[in-house]
């Protein structure tokens, strides 16, 4: 594979394995399209698909993706915790590798204007790939969920971006963007006090004035007696993690307290950690290049 | 691919373009094998090739090869600065992704024996895979080069691995085993003071008392002003790079010295970067499938 894209699109069922099994299994045996990994979620009724592939193949794979999920679920009878608005309720796209942020745009606008076009879905673009500022936030878009989207979209303020003023009648609407990777990523205290987690939290978000690709918030770990800064790191090229994991020490130092450790949830691109190598190391010339796996990725 | 072993064979000829094309396109497009780099040297008169592949793929690889450079280059006739014993000198396999040193062990036997009996072609097994610890390291081995060679493996304790007590009367004898991957890094002093860095390279290599893996010199650096430890890390799964990084600063410091940045010189395996990051980030519970990158390789 020369150019990789990442795409985690979530889909309303989470309960009956005979649908899920059908609507994922589209990613099965595909040429240039790798799924790695999917997880469903009862009391969400929902589930979140993890796949690699270069961009056509990946087009194709979507699009039969979604026309196998809207003849198998039905918004009407749909019931769980977390908030949606569509049968399919979110395709995220992610540049990998040899993909620039700009070509994920791109394929994603290609795709949502074929949803509209082969199934009268409606798409909203979101994210990077939002046509209003407003529209970036997927909380926004997806206010009023399934049910007060057929009011929401006939006002001009909510028209899809592709699609017209009314929702598919069982299908609902589909946000559909790209984004940077995201890296969930935490740093253990050695305190058992809350506060100083929360603290910190705030001192490195944007919400607060931090660094403006972090999420953050404390959070107690019972079992071990101590507390994490828990973080989502929404764009680690332009915030890296060392610069986050350096300002949490010397935040935590004020308050006489050392780090106890971090981890890591889920998937990580190399390049985050690889960038983390070369600032500890001071590595000069670094060319990712040099990293034995690129090449044989080529 | 799956498994997936590195090979750096090294052949003698590295001044006729014709030749070094015919023998290197024999890896030119191979299912299961890829060219990565090859670089040729008019004064050494000898070419290195850089490759990786599943198992089978490369062994096929491997034989094409050293029937074509045998056919190709006669080793009465070479002249070249680097020692040398054979039309192709060495070839040494080098554990990638989800194989065993063990293995690539195996591997460097079968092909071993292959070649012995395929071509005539005396084998003698080095490194991980030496039948004696005389034979582990390369250069004793090859001591009296292609000339030398006829008398020298008449000798009891010279009989080749594979093959009988002379040698093939135009391509001599070859060195064939595994390895573990080596990374060359070099750590940049903020000082003019060559007798530092040597101090250093001494205070950190096997040979005086230092790390098991790592073979380190000083060096001058003139254009900059500055010196340089020049390392070989021969197992960084065993030293870790960190490891020597974090001992060089301690050991700088007691000179006053601080270290102005480090390079990687040529290819770097994925995990030797990542497992720097892991050691100063703290990661706790890291595991390598949560690197992108390596499921997108299965």
């Amino acid at each position: 594979m020369k150019k990789i894209i990442e795409c985690v699109p979530n889909f309303s069922e989470g309960r009956d394995h005979e649908k899920i099994e059908k609507i994922v299994s589209v990613f099965r045996g595909k040429e240039g399209v790798k799924l790695l990994d999917y997880s469903s979620d009862a009391d969400h009724n929902r589930s979140v698909v993890t796949l690699v592939g270069e961009p056509e193949a990946l087009k194709e794979a979507i699009l039969e993706f979604v026309g196998v999920a809207i003849k198998e679920i039905d918004m009407t009878k749909h019931t769980g915790q977390h908030p949606r608005m569509g049968a399919v309720d979110v395709i995220p796209f992610i540049p990998v590798k040899d993909v620039t942020t700009d070509e994920c745009v791109e394929l994603s606008k290609e795709i949502g204007n074929l949803i509209w076009t082969k199934y009268n879905f409606p798409v909203f673009l979101y994210e990077k790939s939002a046509s209003s500022k407003e529209r970036q936030n997927l909380s926004n878009i997806r206010k009023g969920q399934f049910e007060g989207m057929p009011e929401k979209i006939k006002s001009e303020q909510w028209k899809p971006d592709f699609g017209e003023n009314k929702i598919h009648p069982t299908a609902g609407v589909v946000a559909v963007g790209a984004r940077p990777p995201l890296v969930a990523f935490n740093v253990n205290l050695n305190t058992s006090d809350i506060k100083i987690a929360d603290k910190i939290a705030r001192n490195i978000r944007n919400l607060n004035g931090g660094y403006k690709y972090v999420k953050a918030m404390g959070v107690e770990l019972t079992d071990r007696g101590i507390v994490q800064v828990s973080i989502n790191m929404t764009d680690f090229n332009k915030t890296a993690l060392y610069r986050v994991f350096e300002t949490i020490k010397f935040e935590a130092a004020r308050w006489g307290v050392s780090i106890a450790g971090s981890e890591i949830i889920g998937l990580v691109p190399m390049m985050a950690l690889i960038d983390t190598a070369e600032y500890y190391l001071g590595l000069e010339n670094f060319k990712s290049e040099q990293i034995l796996e690129t090449r044989i990725m080529e």
